[in-house]
């Protein structure tokens, strides 16, 4: 059994975490952040589709695929290294030898990620007297990773934090032992995953394969952070990294067992809840929007589906002004893609106590006004399709689009 | 030569407009309009590609489609015809029976347009009682043009139309004849087409083959109307008609010749002027954007990257503000999907008098903040992209993303 516990990044065994306000770009704030592992962890990832690959893209797709150990994450916040030529990599890897230096680990064991506006030149001597400030300041407990979560917001308003718990048999037999996952992430603009979010990091102290890590990432990202969009965005810097270290003492995980199975299950878990408390703290946004589509023929449409409604600008726009507009939902199912027959699906609005039918039989039902209206009231805004075509579905996750979206992205950089 | 001229939709000999007040939902305005030739006309028409259908999309498709001959075309604004199931073609069919009926032409020479809040039923009395009120004001005065492209705006802040003039031989040898050709069309929000527009209806009195004017309609639309974006929400009821009734007595055009070149001109002239008006005039814009993309690999590609820089919501954004943070227009590149190298192209913002090269060897480049804020308060602000691959180009069109934008469609149905 899966139990949500409190924490991030050092709920598991052997992680640290730290922060410090090194002055890239920000001022009376912290802006870098940096995670630890006392022993070498196996790693997977997921990055950015956009062609344009920021440097520490780069950097971490190469050694995630290396096959390498890793023991350190190093992020900052402010200025994206969003470079893609030769000085962008030539960072990546001052960053990495000051911080293998500093620790006494190899430069190929240090992970790196940026955020920030795309364009100016981070200054190297703020990154590395940053990592030696962190170095000091490393701390295994609940705070250390709280404070290292939000050291990585940029537009963010709430920092985003997640960890659960469950048992495996033990290495050694003698009954199970508590293995223990947790991350962060940050995101908030530019949120249109396509194959993971902005900045994700997991950590767990699970005994795991590479290769398990590996399918295990890739079986949860299409559920979580790839159904979720704040402006169809897809950020040059999108990086989800899932770090094991195997403290937990856990008999390793090498097939797909039940165990492994279970593990699937809290990395699940922990994602889907970043993911969701993501798109809830878009850029200004004052909903969260979930529109799940089910009885779709194949579960690929049911996610194009799901997420071209909450990626609609006119259906995003409705929610903030909580006027039950409903025919922009069966607009964004038709410019989709796939095909469907508008006359038979069927179309909800949830609400914590009321479902109400807006659209059948090929036709918006009249519904009452005043019912929708205290729907829309709600924090969360939850739509629903019925196909009618098979058993396939998906859910995907957005927030409104508002004034105060268009005052954070007319001046970002200020 | 093709010469602009005044005027739109009765421009062309032979066309005449009207329009009335009907009430279907607006009060204290005009709200239908239709256009009429005192001859039959042959017509072209491309539609929506979304898969929901409105039922005026089908009415006409399917006469577009079965080689008939039109003679007029009835519109109303307020609320959209887009049922898709018996009910909304029955409306159709009783508003082409009724408006045929009244001018003793087929029902099948009727076209048909639908514009407003998707949903709620049109009463059918209203449409007739409007189309008796229109047989009897219908006008071939440019004046009446003008008060028809008024009557289908919805939240349009300014009327569309365009029309020009050029000569072509004479169908009885005896030198040249003056040929007209002239437009309308509205559209603010869901704008994002697909195939052709919200609403656009263009009509000549050139004698030509309903065979090339579907090839000419196919032949301007993809850099056109297909080039413009508001919102990315690609309309249920997207419609573009072209009306041609060879009243200006040219002989007839039947083979891809000069005169067929020089129509196609001309028609991509009102077709560009329309479609550029109505991304300048989307809802709540303050900026037109355009973004040309050249040496690139292929046109479609060309047309791919352009249209991914005028979609993206934190470009837009970063207009309204007036912001140069040009790194998004790089990162909307990214992700458009095409391949090409970050490292090599070269991106420009264009003012009046100066143009500032702000990304090139795959970096941002420092660029005078005062230069580009000047060109960035200018009315129409253009971006262009070289991307070293080959000889393809294309140009789209939006505009910025506002609060007012954001405050039309919180609450649009009021």
């Amino acid at each position: 059994m899966i139990r949500k516990i409190s924490g991030g990044v050092t709920a598991a065994r052997g992680f640290s975490a730290a922060c410090c306000a090194a002055g890239i770009k920000y001022q009376g704030r912290t802006d870098m952040a940096m995670i630890y592992s006392d022993t070498p962890c196996a790693v997977a990832g997921t990055f950015t589709s956009n062609k344009v690959k920021a440097a520490p893209v780069l950097w971490d797709r190469q050694i995630v695929e290396s096959g390498c150990t890793v023991q350190a994450v190093v992020v900052n916040a402010g200025i994206a290294n969003a470079a893609t030529g030769k000085a962008g990599m030539d960072l990546c890897e001052a960053t990495a030898t000051y911080t293998g230096k500093t620790f006494g680990i190899p430069a190929s064991s240090v992970l790196l990620g940026s955020t920030g506006v795309i364009g100016p030149n981070i200054p190297l001597d703020r990154i590395t007297s940053g990592v030696s400030m962190m170095k000091e300041m490393l701390s295994s407990t609940q705070e250390a990773g709280t404070a290292a979560s939000k050291a990585i917001m940029t537009t963010d308003t709430v920092n985003k934090e997640f960890a659960v718990a469950f048992d495996l048999p033990a290495a050694d037999g003698s009954g199970t032992v508590t293995v223990h996952l947790g991350g962060m992430s940050k995101g908030s603009g530019m949120i249109h995953p396509d194959m993971c979010t902005m900045l994700g990091y997991v950590t767990t102290d699970c005994a795991v394969s590479k290769e398990l890590l590996v399918k295990a990432l890739r079986s949860v990202v299409p559920d979580t952070f790839n159904m979720i969009t704040v402006d169809g965005d897809t950020s040059t810097n999108d990086t989800l990294l899932l770090l094991a270290n195997g403290q937990a003492g856990n008999k390793a995980i090498v097939a797909e067992d039940e165990s492994y199975a279970l593990f699937c299950e809290a990395l699940l878990s922990v994602c889907h809840d970043l993911a969701v408390l993501m798109a809830s703290d878009g850029e200004g946004a004052t909903h969260l929007v979930e529109m799940r589509v089910y009885h779709a023929d194949t579960k690929e449409n049911a996610r194009i589906f799901a997420k071209s409604v909450v990626g609609s600008s006119l259906v995003k726009a409705m929610i903030f002004g909580r006027d039950a507009n409903c025919g922009r939902i069966l607009c964004a199912l038709g410019y989709a893609g796939p095909d469907f027959d508008p006359a038979v699906i069927e179309l909800f609005l949830h609400g914590e106590n009321e479902t109400l039918c807006f659209y059948r039989d090929g036709f918006v039902q009249p519904f009452s006004e005043e019912k929708a209206a205290a729907i829309l009231a709600e924090k969360a805004v939850r739509f629903s399709c019925d196909m009618k075509m098979g058993t396939a579905e998906a859910t995907a996750w957005g927030c409104d689009l508002t004034h105060e979206y268009v005052t954070i992205n007319g001046d970002y950089r200020s």
